[in-house]
């Protein structure tokens, strides 16, 4: 995925917002010795929220940070890469509550009120010597340019092939307010309360139960969206920090000046989302799933998971083959509710499936469709009047390659 | 999958249970000129049992079949591979159907007395001239020679390299009696009700409710306990023909005879499946979760096929790696109940993860063990008495290589 629209380079970054400091460097904790420590630092604090995997074996840093968010207001953030610190019993809380530590001795806060992630190996105990080395070097490195946050960004990498981000600004109460975002990809992804590691900072006033909700509406609507193979990781989380130095009257209620910036906020991810997709272990393109007509929200959702789920749907996107039998055997399979004589399925704009029936249609066109870098299929399930999506990409012998060579 | 396990030449087939004909030759639908029509011919006529697909979509040959099935008596069975017939609207009806009063019309029998099964490609027309062109000629070749069995089992096959077929053998009341089966792969392979196309003929006499019993049973822990890629087919169906040539007093109650032919149902069925998995679409090697201590059987079903199914754990059994923490990490998503400090986990006899905690192992051992044919992992939930298990294969780049081509 070496693409052009990958390359443009990001001048803003997670540190845009006002009162945000940034760093990414290596501690040695990856052997290549790439960027795998990440710090965020807020001097005036901001309010938090943050949403986890639903696994129900989870990190030591999920644990720790699940406490932590719970902080009136936090200062820090610290993310790993190239370790996940789970399963790694007692000995892994024990690191992940260091790690807070050290950042919290080095900033002069208190450890509770720092944030962590980590991410890369399951079941390694964390180098812990090198990690809080690496926080001490860290905070004494803090920046508010611009290319601290990519080095932040780059910095949480695991096999994302290139730093993931994205920022938006609008105007709330007559003063500017920017929300900036990074996330890591590129595998272990699959939905269900988030996804992967995404870090945002916003400068806007609001309320902590606001910004949690806002959050919560955004990643459910982005990357809670995105399944690159279905799976949870033991280390989702997403979290934002809001600085307040926006200085607009802050947000305590569902105003027009709220559902501006949850509808900000849900772009912003969308965007990370999507760079997520197309850089996703192995992909070459990404596709979203519209399912319509069904008799429930769930089981739209249900269907368009299905079938960006879909294993041979995935390799036949690959091969930019319009295989629509198996769209239809992932729909029919998956337990939603249908109407077969209703059952319609478009690629793109073109109805390869109409009304239960193969529809006609020019097979070169399609293929030329699925070979873009993002198509869409639409499902007509005919059962009801409910909509939902996902998004996937194709699924190719990389993707293997990868994974199984991940380890040793 | 070109291994000696399985070049054996099997001299026994499906015509080695007395009282069956049958014969496999190549019609014209599949474009190579490979076998693609399969006839058995049962003169004096089989009580039979089916289990078919849950998929809500269906191919006009199951549609068929389920309500053939139901016929007291059965002369018949059609096999057709290289088009699935499935999503083709009325006219896929029709061939269906046209297909069964072929083969009536040639044998003499009623339309009602024959099954059908159709496998291969989705959503296209059925060539049905072909098809009845083949029946024509497949009639005057019926054959109760060992080849001839051979030949069916070939004329199945889609993607699969090799035939698959097994033959057990047992005494009741005194009288020699046979089961023979040929089951095709090998990819849109997932359990719940019935797994791909399987055909097993029998000589015992038995009543139609008893081998229908024994057949749910029978593939239940066996053919429906393998997951290729979690896909369920439009076609799934597994047949049973009993000729009640093998003249033993028939069997009509749950009696230690019927338990004695359930078992060996069972193991024959079992057999397939393993051939199954190890011809599975690009793997090199199978393996079995089993799950322990779960709160339910159902848990412990869900879990073992959670793992099996796990892209990135077949990956890492693809690269012959010991990678437990996907494995954990697939159990903690599935959403069973579990104990996570007792949680468990063995890859053959190496234990991997001990109540909770990375155990120490020799690596190289691990990865030896899963680098055979096939091996086992053990995961013990720590939540209750309840086991299942669960057949799954590894992930190669071929599958991707047959899945991203199959269809242009």
């Amino acid at each position: 995925m070496n693409s052009p629209r990958h390359t443009k380079r990001v001048s803003k970054t997670i540190t845009t917002p006002k009162g945000f400091l940034a760093v990414g460097l290596a501690s040695g904790v990856k052997r290549s010795g790439k960027p795998d420590l990440g710090l965020i630092y807020c001097p005036d604090g901001a309010v938090v929220a943050a949403v986890f995997t639903t696994n129900r074996i989870v990190s030591a840093a999920v644990d720790v940070c699940r406490q932590h968010v719970k902080t009136r207001k936090v200062y820090a953030a610290v993310v790993n890469s190239g370790n996940a610190n789970a399963c790694t019993g007692q000995r892994g809380y024990k690191d992940a509550v260091a790690m807070c530590q050290c950042a919290a001795r080095e900033l002069d806060i208190d450890p509770h009120q720092v944030l962590i992630a980590s991410t890369g190996i399951i079941g390694e105990p964390l180098p812990i010597g090198k990690v809080t080395d690496g926080i001490v070097k860290a905070a004494k490195k803090l920046s508010p340019r611009a290319s601290a946050g990519l080095d932040f960004a780059s910095a949480i990498m695991t096999t994302d092939t290139l730093p993931k981000q994205a920022v938006r600004q609008i105007e709330i109460s007559g003063k500017k307010v920017c929300i900036a975002g990074t996330v890591k990809g590129a595998g272990m992804i699959g939905p269900n309360m988030a996804t992967t590691i995404c870090v945002i900072t916003t400068d806007i006033a609001i309320s902590k139960p606001l910004l949690a909700a806002a959050l919560k509406d955004a990643v459910g609507n982005s990357l809670n969206k995105l399944t690159v193979d279905g799976h949870q990781s033991t280390n989702d989380t997403a979290m934002i920090l809001a600085s307040a130095s926006a200085q607009n009257r802050p947000i305590s209620a569902r105003c027009p000046r709220y559902k501006r910036f949850a509808k900000a906020l849900t772009d912003l991810c969308t965007d990370l989302t999507r760079q997520m997709a197309l850089d996703a272990e192995g992909a070459t393109r990404m596709f979203t799933v519209v399912v319509k007509g069904a008799a429930s929200r769930a089981d739209a959702a249900k269907a368009a998971r299905a079938v960006a789920d879909y294993d041979l749907v995935k390799c036949a996107i690959h091969g930019a083959d319009p295989n629509w039998g198996r769209i239809i055997c992932a729909v029919g399979s998956c337990g939603v509710k249908l109407n077969t004589g209703k059952l319609t399925c478009k690629i793109g704009d073109i109805t390869v499936f109409r009304s239960g029936k193969p529809a006609k249609f020019d097979a070169q066109k399609a293929s030329r469709t699925i070979a873009r870098p993002q198509h869409t299929i639409t499902i007509d399930l005919g059962a009801g009047k409910h909509t939902d999506f996902c998004y996937g990409c194709d699924l190719s012998r990389e993707y293997v390659t990868i994974n199984a060579d991940y380890h040793t």
